[in-house]
């Protein structure tokens, strides 16, 4: 199975790198990380350069993509090489997926219409630009599409997607092996559960 | 507050990126991926490269330090420039911290001795081999040496050293703002909770 995640300027280094780690660690799956051109690409804190190793002409047809977000999202929704890439390649995928405001460019596709997906938190509601139904869910399953909500939910996506794509004890030994069992120091990881006051610091540290 | 991750042949991705995202969103903390010479470093998979944009020799003295494992930590264990790096930075750091097999090589630098440490579940008892008292916990923490279990228990300890280091409602605004709320598929991500017969498959996954 071969995946592509496509890397623009500004997106979150979790968002690819959680479910990369996961499908990479899968046997038989390859992940490659995809841009415009071959090269360094910079995250929304401008400190870590990821390498796209193949160009969007060079891998038109992955299997699967995983289309991370991040704070450059917004600046890319009208970037016809990164859309038509998503558009054309969900036409041959098996499955195509989002983390956090990835689902944004999903929607930017015409992917989402009539479909019911998630993103992160703070950005709910702009799923309804793109005619979808926003669901506060962790994870969201319409058809072949499956988006995430916010960074590390796309742990959980890539783990739920293996469970489908291969088999459940597929996915099961990659959670061992990355021992995926978490403890969040804080019952603040999402806005039901976090104190008052917090979605506002919240907010301040992604925009 | 400036972190230094050092980058050599097969970490792996999520190692290194978990506690980067996690302390690269905090305000004011900048992440900084070292090596010995700047440029590409390839993961454990061969199929992600992450820069280094500094080189040891560049950045003696940072104030925390996170040391990513990986299935190349054996190679590396005897490898002077990173070895040494980190036992020369531990001089002046604040926190000194590892996730998975990173800790092996804070072992080697000398600094686990008689000291509590963990790591991956499947290298436990390596740990020994540098006078360290193993403890099987997702995240320990011995004076200002913080320790990690496998892969994704970085992001735990990432929060952790964050709530320490910083503040707890610095902490829990990263936590919100990457959504960590995680909510995994199985119940197997250690080997008490994994039903019999995974712990074989897993680290057929990693060895």
């Amino acid at each position: 199975m071969h995946v592509a995640i496509p890397l623009y300027p500004r997106f979150t280094a979790l968002d690819a790198v959680g479910p990369y780690t996961v499908l990479a660690f899968a046997p038989g799956w390859t992940v490659t990380f995809v841009a415009a051109e071959r090269g360094p690409v910079a995250d929304d804190k401008g400190t870590l350069l990821l390498n796209a190793t193949a160009s969007y002409a060079e891998l038109p047809r992955p299997d699967v993509i995983v289309v991370p977000g991040g704070s450059g999202t917004l600046d890319v929704l009208s970037d016809e090489a990164l859309v038509g890439w998503i558009r054309q390649a969900h036409e041959h995928t098996q499955w195509t997926t989002s983390v956090c405001s990835g689902s944004l460019l999903l929607g930017a596709a015409g992917l989402l219409e009539g479909r019911e997906a998630t993103t992160h938190w703070a950005i709910l509601d702009f799923l309804t630009r793109f005619g979808a139904e926003p669901v506060s869910e962790r994870v969201v399953t319409a058809g072949k599409i499956v988006t995430a909500a916010g960074v590390s939910a796309g742990i959980d996506m890539a783990l739920t997607l293996l469970a489908q794509a291969a088999d459940p004890v597929t996915a099961q030994s990659v959670q061992l092996a990355i021992e995926y069992d978490p403890r969040p120091p804080f019952a603040c990881g999402s806005p039901g559960t976090a104190p008052e006051g917090l979605a506002e610091r919240a907010l301040g540290l992604i925009t």
